[in-house]
């Protein structure tokens, strides 16, 4: 349970800002020891003020997931931006616009795409062929090469675009089974990327490519990185229940909740309710091993130190989520404790989602 | 295919406003013949705009799902609102402010939270006793008439309180595999809670109690939703695939799509990628008769009369979100005729949550 004193009266998302500055320190030292570029995906958090915390370690360069939120990191004073998400020519005036103000990069996957760039940009952007190395949502599968060199010959007679290199994103390894299947799944992207650059070098491409990839899992477990040149993990600054259970981070890396307050507490104990559900949670969902749904687990008291919450409760579960509603079930002595009124803290299952639905953080400085 | 012409160029709430229009119209038309309350949930359009189509056909009382919702529309001249969510006593200082401004009508399923709002509330409210009849999400089991009984005589003993009646929400009709199953589900919810009304006046209660009811499936399909004594659906307003697929609409009351603007088309004509994911739509799925999953289908180009889209495009679906992205399978027809830039009109599975993640949106007049 959260401090009962607290002011927070509705659902609220909490970063415990310790945690995540170690988190990002971590990371930005493991890029170092790689000798690897660190540019981490901010729409985990997109947030002005950790992006701070981020600048304090040294980074300079940053990935985000829509031409918006590059346009609202430019900003807030970053020069550097790779809009990791294919090219939305419907926004063309935006990314026109943050072209002639910052170091753009964009990802290209067609030459359709590479065609309407050089027709309607205004400036020049730096651009990176997205490679399909597993996960099978966007991107060029790595075994194309010949595809894959049509497409760099284009971007590189381009104009306006620079040819940056080869990116991926291994999405695959959040659904790995151990940390032994995600290092598997880091070496296998790495072949794919460095095989399919070798042929390209072969087959004459006249750039020397960058290879980028990026998923928290991979960067969290792998211990040498640095076979690329680039990472771009995001989910890590919090983590959350989802790397806990692929086991990339532990409890004490966990860095975002939800304080919700509770709205009833039923006579004979059955399950608590919420004022927290799919609109602040979303309704993605883990699996434990037993198969059963969770859509959150509930953290334990204030710590030791000032830390905003405790361990983990075994067995006390956000078990489902309608629009504002959420039921927890928990263990007869934390129903016993809880009234009507009591925040409960929650740790979320995709931290990413959690944070964009809420917004609005508080800050513990614990 | 929306129309190219569009300057939408990111994921955005279509509404059909004529449609939307009609589906208000019909529910009041319901309501009015049947002799109830028409107090419809505005959680699903939380739009000031819309409240006023509302207004137009007659409607003066509302329902929401959260405090700041009702204050909201409190803001917008609404002055009869009823909070459908078990009272958070955090926001008790926000409460009194819109109990002293308009009639405010609350939940209260605990003598916990009589107690609390006797003692916290400085204007007064109506109450209305929250009964689960199957759903058992929140609210006293209807079969424990004791129980009820007592919260409703503590509640007319309050200083504070004015007791209205029960409500429920049937939200177990969602899950209902036919139409009959959606009446049988009424007719059962029905009977629950006449028969604790009537067990209610023999134990004695003071006060004539209301009866209200909600569920956008049961409010249209029933024929005569004369039984109870006010009905408070939401949904219907906009309807869905979820609503389509239980027979509770057709297509033609589907009253919103998102616009998703194409940002890859692979050359051997795999999926779509739009974007368009789990921040627009939620991960809400619905699964189809032969188990597959899909977050939303594609509608076609426009239809005769201006209207803003055309007719589902049968085996066009978005089979998959992540944060920003979806991925669309269809038919090759649509994949053939699909360029990058493009924009989908595509039908979201629960439109309260699209409506909800989207904020904004654009109306189509039709």
């Amino acid at each position: 349970m959260y401090n009962p004193e607290s002011t927070i009266d509705k659902p609220t998302l909490v970063i415990d800002e310790a945690r995540a500055r170690t988190n990002i320190r971590s990371m930005a030292a493991r890029a170092c020891a790689a000798g690897v570029r660190f540019r981490p995906h901010f729409k985990t958090h997109q947030s002005a003020e950790i992006g701070e915390w981020y600048r304090q370690e040294g980074v300079t360069a940053i990935t985000v997931s829509s031409v918006d939120m590059a346009g609202f990191f430019a900003g807030s004073g970053w020069r550097d931006i790779s809009i990791a998400f294919p090219v939305n020519v419907r926004q063309i005036d935006t990314i026109n616009d943050l072209a002639g103000r910052v170091r753009l990069q964009l990802l290209v996957e067609s030459e359709e795409v590479v065609r309407l760039l050089e027709e309607k940009l205004t400036a020049p952007a730096g651009a990176w062929i997205k490679i399909d190395t597993g996960y099978g949502r966007t991107g060029i599968p790595a075994a194309r090469t010949r595809e894959v060199l049509s497409l760099a010959a284009a971007v590189a007679g381009s104009q306006r675009l620079r040819l940056q290199g080869l990116l991926t994103h291994s999405g695959h390894s959040y659904h790995a089974a151990s940390r032994a299947e995600i290092r598997a799944i880091y070496d296998d992207t790495v072949a794919k990327l460095s095989g399919l650059r070798r042929a390209l070098v072969e087959g004459g491409c006249p750039v020397a490519l960058e290879l980028s990839m990026g998923d928290t899992p991979c960067c969290s477990v792998v211990e040498d990185l640095s076979a690329v040149d680039e990472i771009r993990p995001g989910n890590f600054v919090y983590y959350d229940l989802t790397q806990l259970a692929l086991g990339a981070c532990g409890q004490e890396q966990l860095a975002a909740a939800v304080a919700c307050p509770v709205v009833a507490a039923h006579e004979d104990r059955g399950p608590l309710v919420i004022y927290g559900g799919a609109v602040h949670f979303s309704k993605e969902a883990l699996n434990l091993p037993d198969g059963r749904e969770i859509f959150g687990q509930v953290a334990g008291g204030a710590g030791p130190e000032g830390k905003p919450w405790g361990p983990l409760i075994p067995e006390a579960y956000l078990v489902s989520v309608s629009q504002e509603h959420g039921i927890v079930q928990a263990p007869g002595e934390l129903l016993r404790s809880t009234r009507i009124g009591d925040l409960l803290t929650i740790l979320p299952v995709h931290s990413c989602l959690a944070a964009d639905l809420l917004r609005h953080h508080y800050t513990c400085r614990g």
